[in-house]
């Protein structure tokens, strides 16, 4: 294929989707006496006699690393850094567009949890906060436990945490939708990967009580697998209270709520069929759901989703511009619910989601997560006013 | 010092002097479904197949990492990445402002040149280019060594290099107006730091024949540092031909040029009086000059300059440009001399050196730089026009 048959996908990513621009026109040499030499080493003495003005004075107070290995990047699996950088750029746009941040694209040619953590530790003081993002599991969570115990800076895994606050919330308003008490939601979450078992610890955190997980093939999870036990316990400990067993498709009977982030299965509408009354199904994986909501909806389910619209850029945006903000040095699990509970706040009459566009969710979701921090919240106007 | 008593350096860098921006506004979810999900994964696919396209469907043809570990900041010393921040912000705010490249600021906590290498290899397929910056001598050489031989994307020391390209085209402009054959110029080279060094090597390319060498304190440099002498063989080998002897004030005597990159030694007005009839000094080194330029006219030379007007903001942004318009894999001394030619010349009548806020000048030193790479020089007109 040569460039007169791109495609439209292609030509939008002509000369990639970034640009880092300067806040200050450098027209005048007297802009070039404050800016540059010799005014700049003024700045730089003032940050050695005191280094907590770094966010003052430098662009990491709103600088996000989006950091990944190309491990598990979206459906297409391990590609190596090099090829995920599309991705990352991506995600670097919509933390400018949708809550006026800066963000870099890192990646990061290590694939052992040691030397990838060591080498982020690095180069983190480059940046306010790190968004890790496409890494293969287990080596993710190795890599995030690492970090957020080494970085003094807002450490959170996208495919896990941002993922996990953004079906809370839907899952918030299901329970809302539908009348159901969360504390009586009856859920079956399929997919154990990453984002299955941040989902899981979050809504425990919410406060849900009947909570089954299951394998991308079906099969019941039992929080087992070789080289995970540790890792997981915690998870596995509250796991299918009830010591049910079975499969997906009989998992699946009587329950409230079907959240699945597994592609590697279908699901029929006969089983479906065979939830509860006024079901909702939030299937999230892209780019094949386990089943299409419109399939889901015809078969009875009250409300449903897939990963178009329940996507994590309801959360990430909001969750580190509040983590800037508030000058958190980590994300909290309070953060994390305060975050999903905007977000189910802002969605619209009967709906389970705010739209992702709209730019006064993610100021919504900041606020939260700022007030959540505990940190003084202090003034950002000075880096220039939030009209989002 | 509160906030209300900022001055008008620390205020102009409030929130810092980067931005990181979408190229492409994000309101509708048909744009997102173009560059983010589903259809970024395109792209992801044909950069698996297509390794070579990296450059046209990310940011990376246009973006340079600016990376220290803050070793050699400025007349400021080993500060540490941290506090050198401000400066890595002002070198990519001008590679934007002046060269219309994006510029990342990366701070690296390591000081050995291996493990500063490593890191670096090991984060640079995010980046186009990699510009180092303010670290320490001699670790700066084996950094620079270790980088240009493992990666395949264009490394330079700007300390070294880009202030040698401005310095050249000051000295070829000095040769031109006082009317001298560079081959007979008789040049001292004051400092035998990065700047020292690289300066001494690419005026001995163009064809200088009588070089010296002395220290910033003003004795004779031989090249027998302990530690150095490997690194700096070949310019001991090619330094003072006619074997003299003595210190700064002595050496200078008949000399037709002075360049100065060291501000640890005063000179006197005498010793200027001692040089060649219609002699130049470029006295570069900041915030200090050996000699102020206004003292040393004062004295009898024709022509003198500080390191304000002389400065490696001349050089470097033109010569990553042309690098990366010509997808070259390095720097090579013919693109060296290739940009020290082209500043030459976009000096004004009279004038050593042509005013680096000059957008022309950068646009003029990138295509020398690109033509001299002989690489084919693609078009760029698909990431947007050159308009400087």
């Amino acid at each position: 294929m040569g460039p007169m048959e791109e495609t439209a996908v292609l030509k939008a990513h002509l000369g990639g989707k970034l640009e880092v621009r300067s806040r200050i026109p450098v027209r005048t040499s007297e802009t070039m006496r404050l800016v540059y030499t010799p005014g700049v080493a003024e700045v730089c003495r003032r940050l050695i006699d005191h280094p907590e003005e770094r966010s003052r004075y430098t662009w990491i107070g709103r600088t996000v690393a989006v950091v990944t290995n190309g491990t598990a990047v979206l459906s297409l699996g391990d590609i190596g850094p090099e090829a995920s950088l599309p991705v990352m750029e991506a995600k670097a746009m919509l933390f400018r567009e949708l809550a006026e941040l800066n963000a870099v694209p890192i990646l990061v040619r290590a694939k052992s949890p040691d030397f990838f953590a060591e080498i982020v530790e690095k180069i983190a003081s480059s940046f306010g906060a790190v968004m890790l993002e496409d890494i293969e599991s287990p080596a993710c969570f190795a890599i995030e436990r690492k970090l957020r115990e080494r970085l003094p800076i807002p450490v959170l895994h996208a495919d896990q945490h941002a993922t996990a606050v953004a079906v809370l919330a839907a899952a918030m308003r299901a329970s809302a939708l539908l009348k159901k008490p969360h504390r009586e939601l009856r859920v079956l979450i399929h997919g154990t990967g990453p984002a299955g078992l941040a989902t899981a610890r979050l809504l425990h955190a919410w406060g849900i009580r009947d909570l089954l997980l299951c394998e991308g093939n079906g099969a019941l999870w039992s929080g087992k697998k070789p080289g995970e036990d540790s890792l997981h316990a915690d998870v596995a400990a509250f796991a299918n209270p009830s010591r049910e067993s079975g499969r997906l498709e009989e998992l699946l009977r009587g329950r409230d709520l079907l959240i699945s982030t597994s592609g590697d299965f279908r699901l029929s509408q006969e089983a479906i069929r065979s939830m509860a009354k006024g079901a909702a199904v939030l299937a999230i994986s892209n780019p094949q759901p386990v089943i299409a909501p419109e399939e889901a909806v015809a078969a009875g389910c009250a409300l449903a989703l897939d990963g178009t619209s329940l996507n994590n850029a309801l959360a990430f945006p909001g969750l580190f511009r509040g983590a800037l903000e508030a000058k958190a040095d980590r994300f909290s699990e309070e953060m994390l619910l305060a975050a999903a509970q905007a977000i189910a706040q802002a969605a619209p009459e009967g709906r389970l989601v705010p739209d992702q566009l709209d730019r006064r969710l993610h100021r919504k979701v900041a606020r939260a997560v700022a007030q959540a921090a505990f940190a003084p919240r202090q003034e950002m106007a000075d880096c220039g006013e939030w009209v989002g």
